[in-house]
């Protein structure tokens, strides 16, 4: 069994030594250990990958020790991820498909340790696209009117699927408190452009307006203030006067395609920590 | 002879026949052409670069026949540039010095066809890379009371050796009217960020706290708005949360020495036209 | 109506102005012109893109007064296409999905403006793929002792659906002169390395064997010479020693599909002219 | 005091928890780690930056405990480098100046923390940069005839100076075993082109004929045969067909300087460890 185990406390000496100490103890071979220290506030991040060859290892019993030994002394929070589970994602679209084509055929290669228990949308274009990956779509419009009511049955769905986290592939709504107050950290949007600049809508004509000589493309998690939550992922190419603006919302698609799918897997990976609005991303 | 002709004027059907047409009558040959239909506003902008093989074509009859035969039938606006003549180059820095290296050992090598009378600084800081490369240096203190007249210093050192466009090698001053009104659209400065994210003062500071895993470089050309000019260059760079501020610093000087280098050559070789508060960038 | 005229000739003086004043006097207006001179050779490469108003414009018409009044006179060869037909792309597959779901789903969102008859493959394994999309599906096995019959059979699609351009989209075979002689500068292949860099079978391990930290894709037309045709475009993207060979074997998945779509959409703008084995790649 | 410690080791159990653990037992506090494990052979390589706050820590003290309680029993290959020494470089040169100005402008604002004891050509061209920047000079002319004994005066220079690395900006030579052979993963090269395409002389020109859409630039060690050695850093930029030869040349320019600059200072943080002719380079 191969395990990811992700920690955070207060950086102290010794502190490395202290936890692969434990996980050997516990008959784990340690693959790969990343670590970060943020300076300012002291904090220190640990993502540690270890394989248990003792097939009958109990989860449940690490943790136990884990909190017995560890968890208050050196003031840890952690979680501990096994490849025996997949995390369940849930995937809201709008009218754009190419986002929802490349995680998709991903999917489909076996690129992404995922469930995909349904799609949402506020359309029904992309219903079809659904229907080729075989997927369970559900339409639910909003409106202004119905917003509220929209995001319940939206939640709904959510719970009764059990989802572990939301990928948002170019969903055209503004998604509220109601939801992610529940998926703190877990809701992952594409923005098409390179944040900070042209955050809010149409950043493309807004790029095409500054004059700009490359875009970008931004995967974030999804807070409460619009295109602010920690970033992910970006990426940027160049584009020059002779593009209109319709050229920048091509390449710009490609770009998103690659940035939201990157950071997705970065996710699944849990490659991810979240730290004063920030990522640590772990190699 | 090689010059090269740069054209703006409505378009209009017919004009690349009229204005080749014409180069070719005078005996030219033209080697590159390059144009763009700015489709909002149905403007031409053009860039000839043509041979006279006859060495004894006069610019000055050049003009003549066309200011006759094209100005005002097309409406033109429009300039010629010899090989002949270089630009002349003023060069204003504070305390960092790996743009002005980077210029300085470009120009050495014979990279930029330029002269280079002076350079200008608020600090003594690097008056030992102008000795090292034997160009004339002024230090011009500049304080909050003293502005105006170290402006006006610096303007009659501009108007003394005749400058033709100016470059801010990171010079940490606001340039204000009084010097642009005389350079507009020539005075090039490169931001140490990837504009429009992060303008004004310390924007590696802002990308920092920001979190943003892409920083980067604008060469843009100097207006009253701050960093709100036509943007000529830019380029960009990853950065991880293993980056400190230093870091980031460290890497944005690689970036910015290059794009400046890079919008200097630009605008040396006549590629550069404003419209809008954009550039074009022929190729 | 919109057309594309594609010119190669010896450089000589007044050629641009010759031949644009030409399509003004049809009624063509320019909306865009680029052209090359290939200095070693003195050889001429031009592509103009004009807008027809008078819809009564007959190519035919146009063709016979170009033929009359210039090819022979500047020993120009060339060709014109219009907006009003579309290319027909002949796709070949194998076993990876990756660059055939990019090309469908670019095709399904109108980006490609092509129409694709069919898909042809010597395995089983995407036919799935084909039906999602609804695109008739030929699955010709290829051995070594059946090649021979099953290119005749490849042939016989080819031109039963009168195909204009191929793309190999990872077909792992080996496509001969029989193919090739019918399609000169048609077909276009993706190489998974950055070429001439690890021509051949299995540039992932070579590069992970020769310790790079960058890999890339070439699309490039095929010739008889394996891996050595005139390159359309590449790209690249960091690795490090932490990846193994899977790991690059999935990065470059990204790769292989952006840089053969945009291979393909060169080709299809026609922007694109093969000269002393390389391409000019027009703006 | 910082120390930098790197190891290499057969990959076992409990190897990370012992190593720290000991780091720690000598009063050290763990700043950052970074390790990893080449699956074919089994062969751990880990990075370890300490701060000791104790000031009297003996350096020799650390070792002989180091070696007596780990070295042996684990099968410890290891080094130790504090931040009170420099290394000193070696620089060697040729005609080009750019990668010289960039190193020496670099160290001039303190960026590389290393000692340059001289600069040997075997051409007089670039003395007057060593000059303007008051590093001895010494010119060492090499003919076919006369190599074997400029190569002795070579190791002369380098063993009077106690030279710890040498950096080859662009020397034009080829570099023999007798001076490799006293500095194995010692000498830096930069080549010229995206190796290993194009290894050799006159990859520019290579590039050109093959019609390459990018190019690329190598820092390597160098080892006896040419361009082969293990790869530490390269960078790629694009390329058209618009570009001569002396315009590749000018752009691979700037790639080599960055380039060879990276690879420095990777090499000075100790951040390059070698191994089956392959760099592992720490973050």
């Amino acid at each position: 069994m191969k395990t990811t185990i992700l920690i955070h406390c207060p950086d102290q000496s010794g502190i490395i030594c202290t936890v692969t100490g434990f996980v050997h103890a516990q008959g784990g071979n340690i693959i790969y250990l990343d670590q970060h220290v943020d300076k300012a506030s002291g904090e220190l991040f640990m993502r540690i990958e270890s394989e248990f060859l003792d097939t009958k290892l109990s989860v449940h019993h690490f943790k136990s020790k884990f909190e017995e030994q560890l968890t208050a002394k050196f003031k840890i929070k952690w979680s501990i991820h096994t490849d025996e589970t997949k995390p369940r994602m849930g995937l809201f679209v709008s009218k754009y498909n190419h986002c929802l084509y490349d995680l998709l055929s991903r999917f489909n290669s076996g690129e992404l340790a995922v469930d995909i228990p349904f799609i949402i949308s506020n359309h029904n274009d992309l219903e079809f696209v659904a229907k080729q990956f075989d997927i369970p779509f559900y339409h639910i419009p909003v409106t202004k009117a119905t917003k509220a009511e929209a995001e319940n049955k939206q939640l709904e769905l959510l719970e009764k699927y059990k989802i572990d986290f939301i990928v948002l592939a170019r969903y055209m709504q503004i998604v509220t408190s109601k939801i992610i107050d529940h998926y703190p950290n877990k809701i992952i949007n594409i923005h098409h452009s390179f944040l900070p600049a042209f955050a809010g809508a149409k950043p493309y004509h807004a790029a095409f307006k500054r004059g700009v000589k490359i875009i970008g493309a931004t995967g974030h998690y999804v807070t409460e203030e619009l295109d602010a939550g920690p970033i992910i992922a970006q990426d940027t190419t160049t584009v020059s006067h002779t593009n209109s603006i319709d050229d920048l919302i091509a390449k710009g698609r490609d770009l998103e395609k690659i940035v939201l799918s990157r950071a997705v897997k970065l996710h699944i990976q849990r490659k991810t920590m979240v730290y004063n609005n920030k990522t640590i991303i772990f190699s």
